[in-house]
């Protein structure tokens, strides 16, 4: 474990970042898993990265508060619904309300921080430029602009004591091909969660985007999605 | 008022970042005035703050608590001694204790955040790369790395709906000439707070890298500062 190299992932509980761990673990990195609670509605979440930790042996986990709230500007951050049953065309399309503004990029700083202070060079994040073709922080070139940033910004980088690398292992798969690449990580996707809008027993809704998406993943992929979701 | 364009500014309540607002204002923005309580050792720091955003008439003042304790690996968010009476060469050179792990990418990130909610596509932030030679993120290339980041990790930056600019009118100024130009835009001085060890009545200690490099910019100035310092 001591030689293990260190890395900070950002985990939320979801499928795609606990795909990212176990691609992370899988690749042998000692992993600072790091959980922003930004004061999203589906606080059930957070309950979900902390067994997502455990399951892959993170060396540590942090869930850290920032209340994007403050900001508003989402409606996951707000009391605004959550879009339902929206066709999938429209799902990849456009920038969606549940967009965070900056979250990536607020992230990824964060992740910057911790990393710093451990000695980790690499950071770990889920996301992916397909399924959710809306998000700007999501894309390619977003993700080369944050690297270049990081070690400009940082006492680390600028001493060159490494080189800091934003990996992004789910950039260009499809939904059901991260499900099958975490199968093939033996992930449990029983300890995911996903849902925008999960009922009071954490009970997925099966029809906001997020669930949307899992679900034709899975089906895409042939597998049951082992979460369970709301009769409607 | 409605027709100013809107800006979003790093306000910490100390001189630098006081007279960057000034500057601002001076320039005709409508300020969004962002102050992260980020566990700072030196609280006093958030009355000065507000003071300030209310003597320079921000739009809005936002205090958004982000504990950056969690992560540790700074003097300024931990226990540790504060180093004091350091010769002005040490302060000068390399990097301090009271660097606190990407610090600026945070605060400019979430900077970033808001200024998407609220429609501003100008940021604002009194680094400067002079007296701070040892942060990296006080330097122009990350600045300008930071600008090039925005305009690709958001959705006003994508969809074109304006440019991201962070503006840094302090960058390659000496303390002497800040003081000196916030004294030309009329900055009351008096509501500013810089010690990193204040007393319980906030009164500066005088000794610390920030009270040591502000008394010798007012010195150069020729004008006195009109905070108290303690005797001794």
């Amino acid at each position: 474990m001591a030689d293990e190299a260190k890395a900070v992932v950002l985990l939320s509980g979801g499928l795609d970042s606990t795909v990212a761990m176990a691609s992370a673990r899988h690749e042998g990195y000692a992993c600072y898993a790091l959980t922003i609670d930004y004061g999203q509605r589906h606080r059930v979440e957070l309950e979900a990265a902390a067994r997502v930790a455990g399951a892959l042996e993170a060396v540590e986990h942090k869930i850290l508060p920032i209340d994007l709230r403050a900001f508003g500007g989402s409606a996951l951050t707000s009391d605004a619904p959550v879009p339902k049953d929206r066709p999938a065309e429209d799902i990849a399309e456009g920038i969606p309300v549940t967009y965070v503004p900056a979250r990536n990029t607020v992230f990824l700083s964060l992740a910057l921080a911790w990393a710093e202070v451990v000695g980790a060079f690499d950071l770990w994040i889920g996301v992916n430029a397909l399924d959710y073709s809306g998000y700007p922080d999501c894309r390619p070139a977003f993700v080369e602009s944050f690297e270049r940033l990081a070690n400009l910004a940082t006492k680390a980088g600028v001493e060159g004591q490494g080189e800091f690398r934003v990996h992004t292992p789910l950039l260009r798969f499809r939904k059901s091909e991260i499900i099958l690449y975490g199968r093939n990580l033996r992930v449990d996707f029983s300890l995911t969660h996903s849902c925008y809008d999960p009922d009071a027993e954490a009970v997925a809704c099966g029809r906001c985007d997020a669930c949307q998406l899992r679900l034709k993943g899975f089906r895409e992929a042939g597998i049951t999605d082992p979460v369970r979701y709301r009769q409607s």
